[in-house]
């Protein structure tokens, strides 16, 4: 089963476009938990409302060798029916790239991952190869600063247009195999619009709602495809650690839960 | 003692500009040899000859759990004298970057670190804070498809010039705690020149030498700064693997000696 198929089967069953961002830190956790024990609290408590999981790789590495241990034992507790994207922001030249695309498909397991493409394509390509795999390149960030460079003005086929416009059609062009995606932040929403209508079949990683600030109805409307699908919504510390005390399980699941049907609602009020 | 006192150190006392990329793949080292045993022989043979050390760590993710405790060991294993650099092009929005941060320095005890532009500033500010620790920015890829997107025109500050260009420009205005540093491959030369003359004091890491094909005269002649420094060549391959038998560390010794020798013979003919 590819991404995609194991996506769509989530999204299906669980009626769902939320991703659950799994980026523990063991201080923000109740204390004399372990950090795999909280994500399989996390997991256990909203396996039935997401459509995927994405662990950002830093707070595990923060952690020290501890760390990513945690990251792989809660990769491989994730059900196989629902897909997990690594938040790792790879990229480096071809050979170092190839060794980077098996640490995350082979050794962790991931279903895909993020892709940084400064490097251009040869970087990109080793995370391509294997079709069941998925690669979602980081086109438009939700940081503030996302626009020091993503905005730049460049020339390309003959026309000024901003950076993150150029990325976004080169991965459409490195989508031959139907395994590329894109990752936009909910923050900025005019920029997700253009992107959706250049591109409308590509999937669309959306964080920065919830905690960064991001528009969710601007989200849903401008991002969704013309199925009403295509997007992967994530949201981490809101829902993850919606309640710090001990009800956290409880309440990530009431987090998750109010989030996927805002997103429904939303989706139920667009014009078809 | 901050990263370019620590370079400067190991430049003065080896008389060396070579960095030796510790990429180690368990697949191309004698059988039956530990990675961690393989890179301590590698560091014993040539801690006299070069100036910093640089793992790249896709080679040990790419081995699971049991790379990244070699990385740590290898890490802790450089002699204090010699400053290590953490090839891990990492970058994300702030407040993950600042766990990237607390990863590559506190964690694994880096002295610097490679450090992809693409997210703008607020990604690259949390590796800055510590005036201590050390930042390579991405500038120009020695890879083939490093063009892709480096060598887009762009509109900044009223006039058209390529990304990688912008990407200097910032980096520089983000040189407030001199520890900002620029990586720009020997395989384009013309663009290192270009570089190197719009920032006469920048450290520039430059990899590409060896099995990339990079021009190493090149490389001298127009990388160095007014005081013959402000360089560190990269090699690894060429290095590490330079025999793959039971001698490799006095092969790879022979490589980086060679190597030393040939950029100090470049620099002692170029023009004062």
């Amino acid at each position: 089963m590819n991404f995609i198929e194991k996506l769509n089967g989530a999204v299906e069953k669980n009626r769902s476009l939320v991703c659950v961002g799994l980026d523990t830190s063991p201080e923000l956790i109740p204390s004399g938990m372990s950090v795999f024990d909280f994500n399989k609290a996390i997991i256990d408590a909203t396996a039935d409302l997401v459509c995927a999981y994405k662990p950002n790789f830093a707070f595990y590495e923060a952690q020290g060798e501890k760390g990513l241990e945690s990251l792989y034992r809660t990769v491989r507790y994730v059900p196989k029916t629902i897909p997990v994207i690594g938040d790792a922001k790879r990229s480096d030249i071809g050979n170092t790239s190839e060794a980077y695309a098996k640490a995350l498909f082979e050794q962790i397991g991931l279903d895909a991952a993020t892709i940084n493409p400064y490097l251009g394509f040869d970087a990109v390509e080793p995370f391509l190869k294997n079709k069941d795999k998925f690669a979602f390149i980081l086109c438009r960030n939700s940081n503030k600063s996302a626009a020091d460079f993503q905005s730049l003005l460049c020339q390309y086929e003959g026309k000024l247009r901003p950076l993150y416009e150029v990325v976004a059609l080169k991965a459409s062009l490195w989508n031959t195999n139907k395994n590329v995606g894109l990752v936009v932040g909910a923050t900025y929403p005019e920029e997700l619009k253009t992107i959706r209508q250049a591109h409308p079949d590509m999937v669309i990683l959306i964080p920065g709602v919830g905690a960064q600030g991001g528009d969710l109805k601007l989200a849903v409307d401008y991002g969704v495809d013309s199925q009403k699908r295509g997007i992967i919504v994530n949201s981490a510390r809101q829902i993850i650690y919606a309640s710090r005390g001990s009800d956290f399980a409880l309440a990530a699941r009431r987090a998750a839960q109010n989030l996927r049907d805002e997103i429904n609602k939303h989706l139920a009020e667009m014009k078809s």
